[in-house]
């Protein structure tokens, strides 16, 4: 049931992310193709699906989180770009492919980033891809500013690049990732409930629910991946994290506890569900998928 | 006059950015250590003083465009901190201090640029520092996601990169700074001027062209000081652009037409200023200021 409701996600949102691709002049090709490259690449589209998801649970139609699917894959992209980058990661590969900064260069891939921030706003806004009252579409760039900022997903990355080699806690891991992944995981369903134009403040909490205990699952099981996967399904190479002594739940709780954490986790977002109808399932079902993925 | 004012204009702005550098926890400290570390420098908040005298030069009160100036003076410092990097620019210093990457690390430097760049939107949103209806809030957001973006500032840097030893000609150059620098500076005045709650379509067509004219102005007089001050004058190394054999305007048209063509755009600029009053005093004075500046 979510690979289909995934497949057609991925179709919508990678049809109007490609518009935003074409460049103004020849000098800027490159650029552009480099943005392109870091974005049309294969990706999953997991936070797009939140976002399409959560407009849909509140009674909106998919096409109306456009811009806000569009804008979160935006920024996810940005942060792989400059996470990959050799000052930070160094990375040679993402999903089987030659990282931006192995494909261009290191000074292209930096802006490449720097723009598919930038545009992530642009496309949020874009009147093609979002149509919301003018109070709803600030909100959205406000809740977006917030989570893809300091005090979000950059601050989660500062976080976690500070904390390489050093022995966290359960708690010191988790306010990382809340950062590092879950800001953007929240930002994804929030944005698309606002898009549905008409979510209310309680259901809004509850989606917030949802979106923390999925955002810290995916996180459990991506440790419990770069464990238990070999590079070939991965797309990365496998063990990575461990390889770098970074913290990971696994190292933490063992194995066997990091799995029944991760499923404890799926429960307190289904729970969170409860008072939505039918057109929840597709969060539903991406709660169940998240602790089964093996990739 | 233009040095009463734009004293006025740096304290405005410093006291509003200062208001956004609290970290929400001691994990966060460093970033926002040096973010506050790469805005907080002694610059001369030439794009906020560009914000607050279109505001004011549309009857506004200045405070009103503190969101406007604290944007686009975040997004010039990420730029900066940005360009600055190894594979950018390589430079060790800005305004006599350790660039950021120098200061902190790499990785910080990086991940501080792309906090600015979400905080720049924030700021702009923050209600605190604006208060403009709901609608021009957007379209101040817009403008602002154009401008340092792709088809704007980033782009500018893209081009800016791509041409290093290349014998660019007049209009190539100028092209190139018309994103590089241009978007920014045109941008801070529309936001300003956006900001003032009444901006009619004529009177932005009037700002924009006295922003290109300034914008260019400002450019061309940087290069003719890369060649004419000395190093402690300018706080970088004088000669940096030759040195890297970048183009630039007296390379291309000798260092007296390069002057002349400074006071050309001066006078541009001045004359899209007719039909304002006395409040636009503020930028007229500006305009003088850019060509006669020595630093």
């Amino acid at each position: 049931m979510i690979a289909a409701y995934s497949a057609t996600s991925q179709a919508r949102v990678n049809a109007a992310l490609e518009t935003l691709f074409t460049a103004p002049g020849p000098e800027l090709a490159r650029l552009y193709e480099a943005m392109r490259y870091s974005v049309m690449n294969g990706g999953k589209r997991v936070r797009p699906l939140l976002a399409y998801a959560a407009c849909e649970a509140l009674g909106g139609k998919a096409e109306q989180a456009n811009g806000a699917a569009c804008a979160v894959e935006l920024i996810h992209a940005y942060s792989l770009v400059h996470d990959d980058l050799p000052a930070m990661d160094d990375d040679d590969l993402r999903r089987g492919q030659p990282t931006t900064h192995k494909k261009f260069d290191e000074a292209c891939a930096i802006l490449a980033g720097d723009g598919l921030q930038s545009l992530a706003f642009s496309a949020l806004l874009d009147p093609r891809l979002s149509n919301a009252d003018a109070e709803i579409r600030l909100q959205m760039v406000s809740a977006l500013a917030l989570a893809a900022g300091p005090a979000g997903m950059v601050g989660g990355q500062a976080i976690d690049l500070g904390s390489v080699g050093l022995k966290l806690d359960q708690k010191a891991l988790e306010y990382m990732h809340r950062h590092k992944t879950g800001a953007l995981i929240e930002v994804s369903v929030k944005l698309g409930a606002l898009a549905s134009g008409h979510a209310q403040k309680d259901e809004l909490k509850s989606l917030q629910t949802y979106a923390q205990a999925i955002g810290l699952a995916f996180q459990v099981q991506d440790d419990i991946l770069d464990v238990e996967s070999d590079t070939e399904t991965l797309g990365k190479r496998q063990g990575a994290d461990i390889a770098r002594d970074k913290p990971t739940y696994p190292a933490l709780l063992g194995l066997e506890a990091a799995k029944a954490y991760a499923l404890e986790l799926r429960d307190q977002a289904l729970h969170a569900l409860r008072p939505f109808d039918a057109a929840a399932e597709p969060l539903r079902d991406l709660a169940r998928y998240i602790v089964e993925r093996r990739s």
